[in-house]
């Protein structure tokens, strides 16, 4: 499952782990979300056969379901069958007082307390929801030990720093089937995130069946939607694990799936398609009465589906020039004194607001939706950071934070970890504004995912997002963060989910016949392009029906090998270059590097997939070379020759720039030996 | 997904592949089974996203289905949507002439026969299940090529060999749920086996719902039970992939799950239970006429819910204790001169079988039930071998090979390819009498297996076993079908079989937070210990609700690692020690299991799992360092000292016997290097 280093030779770091949130002495335990209070005690309860679960509080359906679930992750986890015999005295006692609202509600009592001794484990929660996180917290306890499989002895006293902890879904982009949803639904529930945004429509499809337009997605969805009963079966299966189902429908911009088979709705003549980016587009046209129209029977309908308090409305990214190309649309705005597009979007806001209302529904939606004219209940989504968020809450409103969260932008873990919703303007808020941060979500926007690809993009580094919303604000240690992810993520897989074991079959896939084991040393030193650049690459609109089946979709967004090896280069250098140890790991990294591209060049040759990425196994190769040169200069403390240098540096240039979408990512710790190497160390 | 060799070095292998069917001379396609006829041709199909299928013969919901599953199958395999555009020609066209049976025959026509050009790919036979066939092998054809994936030109014409070609799935032993199934059929349909033999019952679980009977699942099943409708769901599962779905309840042996609830039909008395293997037992009271009521009822019921022809009794192994014990039923053998045990049986067994010609039932059991008073339609399922297969045939009865085909015995795939069904004393019988042996079944007994596990006991073997059954008998080079069984083997994973991959999460579940990478190198060479050694080892009763989570559980029945460098020593003695090639690549392996102990001891050492590998670790260290040193020997033509080979040889003496239930498959191997380096041979 965890290939850190698939390379054959064990790279082990002296990680320096900090304890966050609670000084402890002892080994700093697997949990992520790391909880508010963790106090570690002596000796372990033992996972056996015999374990069993007892409930002497409030009982409810999801709470049993959620501890059959449990026993069944636990099962998955050891291996061991667990079944519970009449008349044992039960290994885990579940206390809960109160029980929870039928349609969960933002702001409900999440907290749990939980108590391991060796003699048997205690979980006392207010509501279900706290009793179902502990369960969580109990499976990350798990271990194998000498004696056997155990969690060790610890209280644990735990809530969650902010109410709403979400992860947006793409589903318009790119088709996401309900199965998909659910195991990472699961995966979500593990990490102790509470809301999923379905993101339902977009230029590119409308998901969600409607019945009173069934045009929506009988025209503007190529047949890949969600039936009504299969999204009330979501929302129960979201419910059972303590999640929230928020539905975006994005409008009036990134709508045009809408429009298939409604027109009338947007602001300039069809017909449209979702199917050809090439063809016409459009936005909402919010001057005509009959959109409203459309707007209260749709929410109507859709608001019944969805039972949840808040519904999306989107509203970001609106193309102006949809608005100003229609003439009838600038006379409304002069008729109604509305200056700018901004305006007229408020107009359609505020409408679709007191629809909303109507229909007992809050608003939520992207930073363009804020404008005074809205009332207080809104809630603003921050795509554009700390900042916008601030000025929101300065005046009143309720946001949540999503910049620096969007998963698809490819970013390592500790980037994402390093965001931190309270920081910047948000220190300046009165303890009461404060309060007006709801949260965060992070997003997967659906671009370049498939069905196959898409938890490697959302895990295991939604985990550590999952921390940033759920953990104290000081628990903050980035070496922290990825030993406890990697330890999250390999128990995800047990739940079913694919991010790590994807990869093997989307590689084998590629190499045909070739043995895929020197292709999985080229997979863990790279990462696809950052940000906006695979977009860029493009040049133009993107063809979502072609395939996802390159070596940029097959890896991971970040490389542990290579993050790890820029660790051992790290404390190589620390050692001044003395630490014999370090310098045995760093070589057999390097020369499996070196020898690599021989080992795997035909295979390359032979598959169109592969073709691509032979200047990045030629490269990987130079400086494996040269990282091997530059370690015996430093281990013989002789400075290199100046023409040597120059000569590398010119390589490593080459090697930094992307090729086929794929950045290597040892080039930075390489050069940082070859630089080293030019000065004398003994 | 294939980790032929997870070294980090490749072992290439230059593999003779003598062509069996037919002679060729191009490469020889990765079909398995084989085709009858294949003739290549020149030119590819390039597979696109574009790609479509037409049926312009009969129609058949079956077809219509399996055309889905092949597209659906054709996306995942190649990672390109695969969406038809109207308007286009087809690329694949299926020509079928006539319907299939509403319940499949045995012997109904599964011939097919398939072109393809660079053009297009045209696809006729004579009922839907030759197409279903067919679109397999075109699966099959599928390969990256520096051009794109791609269909090589080929005609095959195709039938298969033995009208009966089954797998039994024991789902009594340990339970197996629907969906593990579900996976296995289609993995069966891949390599066109046609029967699912489902061993519904046994001593330890009864599995099939009996309304009629409800205590025979209420009872005796431990709650884990096919309901009537999930039986109706898989038979219909099997029917439209072309497999029969034949029913065994075994009766009057390993019945003890019958007992539970209806201790009555016992020939001793209870009470039963199928949870203590140590408790009372009993086999089936043939002497009591409430006995045959019950079977009458029984039957009815089951031959209904199982569409089939055939309904399999079992009757293997019947224990006579509890018939010698109990003296009504020796006073019953005397009032009805019956002299033996067996005439008992086979009393028992004709009662029986009128009551399923009652029912339209035709009587399928193993060697057992073969008596002379038994009518020629029963078929006999031999476990016993050849010899006992071929005098049924004598006498006129029908039957099926599993002799050599049970794959919880481990034995390599190439062990049981050899066993061919007419082979012995099968050679002595009439055109005939050859025509009742109607083919064969693999077995997977279900001791030693859970959902997690059947799959890699299953498979890839099973396609080997399942080309005995389809191709002709000259079909036979081992070398070749290594080569494309593994070809295969890639291929179900796409189908959602779990054979290679499920294989890291169990490494990381024993291995915790260590890296399995040298886990990985130490399962690659070893293997489960064979025949019933694991039994034997067990001493006594097993527990079947203990876990089977340990290194003999996750490790794959056959070790390609081992086989490979085996034959690359094979290949380097040839060359006389001379293959500087072969040379290096045998040096790199043994480094690696030289220093592999080293690496993963503490990782061994801190799972209450691992530690029983830890002598298996250290011996392949030792053999790797034996064969580093007689490779020295032999690379520079000098004898080695006799004390060091008396050394090797007496380490090498000890590696060769089981540990943890593992055998070390290297030994071999290196032996014979070590044994080399005595006689200099330059």
């Amino acid at each position: 499952m965890r290939t850190l280093t698939s390379t054959g030779f064990i790279i082990t770091l002296a990680l320096t782990i900090s304890i966050s949130a609670h000084s402890q002495t002892q080994p700093q335990l697997n949990f992520m979300p790391m909880p508010a209070s963790v106090q570690q005690g002596v000796g372990q309860l033992a996972i056996t056969s015999s374990f069993s679960v007892t409930n002497t509080g409030v009982h409810h359906a999801s709470l049993d379901s959620g501890v059959q679930r449990f026993l069944t992750q636990l099962s998955q986890q050891t291996g061991i069958p667990i079944r519970a015999k009449a008349g044992s005295a039960a290994t885990l006692t579940i206390q809960v007082e109160h029980s929870r609202e039928a349609v969960q509600k933002l702001g409900e009592d999440e907290s749990y307390e939980l108590t391991v001794s060796d003699s048997g484990a205690k979980l006392s929660a207010a509501t279900p929801l706290g009793a179902l996180h502990g369960l969580q917290t109990f499976l990350q306890l798990v271990e194998i030990t000498p004696a056997g499989f155990a969690a060790p002895a610890v209280t644990i006293k735990d809530q969650p720093r902010f109410p709403w902890r979400g992860t947006l879904i793409d589903v318009s982009r790119h088709f996401i089937p309900i199965d998909v949803l659910k195991r990472n639904l699961d995966g979500m529930a593990a990490v102790k995130l509470n809301v999923l945004h379905w993101h339902l429509s977009d230029d590119q499809g409308f998901r969600a069946e409607s019945k009173v337009f069934p045009k929506l997605t009988g025209m503007g969805s190529e047949g890949h939607y969600y039936t009504q009963a299969e999204i009330r079966d979501l929302i129960s299966y979201a419910y059972d694990r303590g999640i929230r189902v928020v539905p975006e429908f994005d409008t009036p911009g990134h709508s045009r799936s809408w429009f298939v088979g409604y027109p009338d709705l947007a602001s300039n003549p069809g017909p449209f398609t979702v199917d050809d980016e090439n063809g016409p587009s459009s936005v909402t046209d919010p001057t005509r009465e009959e959109t409203y129209k459309f707007m209260d029977k749709f929410v109507e309908e859709m608001g019944k589906l969805f039972p949840d308090a808040y519904f999306h409305i989107g509203g970001d990214e609106v193309d102006p020039k949809f608005w100003d190309g229609n003439p009838k649309i600038q006379a409304f705005k002069q008729a109604h004194n509305l200056k700018t597009n901004q305006d007229l979007q408020a107009y359609y806001n505020q409408r679709l607001q007191k629809i909303l209302e109507k229909h007992h529904k809050l608003m939520i939606g992207w930073d363009e939706i804020l404008h005074p004219d809205l009332p207080k209940t809104i809630v603003v989504q921050s795509w554009r950071g700390q900042e916008s968020l601030a000025a929101a809450a300065k005046q009143g409103y309720s946001g949540l934070l999503s910049y620096g969260y969007y998963l698809d932008l490819m970013w390592p873990a500790a980037r994402h970890y390093a965001i931190e919703p309270m920081s910047g303007a948000a220190t300046t808020l009165t303890p009461e504004q404060q309060k007006l941060i709801l949260g965060g979500e992070s997003a997967q926007w659906a671009e370049w995912v498939t069905p196959e690809i898409i938890d490697s993009h959302i895990w295991p580094r939604n985990a550590a997002i999952a921390e940033r919303f759920w953990s104290p604000q000081q628990v903050a240690d980035p070496a922290s963060m990825y030993k406890r992810m990697y330890a999250v993520g390999r128990l995800l897989e047990y739940l079913g989910l694919t991010h790590y074991s994807a990869r093997d079959r989307m590689l084998q896939r590629m190499a045909g016949d070739g043995d895929i084991t020197p292709l999985r040393v080229l997979a863990d030193v790279v990462e696809p392009v950052k940000d906006y650049n695979r977009w860029d690459d493009a040049k133009g609109p993107i063809d979502f029906h072609s395939p996802l089946n390159r070596m940029i979709d097959a890896v991971y967004p970040e490389s542990e090998t290579s993050r790890q090896f820029a660790g051992l280069v790290e404390s190589y250098a620390k050692s001044g270059y003395k630490d014999k140890a370090a310098l045995t790991q760093l070589r057999a990294c390097l020369l499996e590097w070196r020898d690599n591209d021989a080992r795997l060049r035909s295979t390359l040759q032979q598959s169109s997939l592969l073709q691509e990425t032979i200047p990045v196994s030629q490269n990987l190769a130079m400086l494996g070379a040269a990282g091997l040169q530059a370690l015996d200069y430093l281990d013989q403390g002789q400075p290199e020759p100046e023409l040597w240098k120059t000569q590398q540096l010119a390589v490593i240039e080459q090697a930094k720039k992307p090729v086929a979408g794929l950045l290597l990512m040892v080039v930075a710790p390489v050069q940082q030996l070859v630089e080293a190497s030019a000065v004398a160390h003994n």
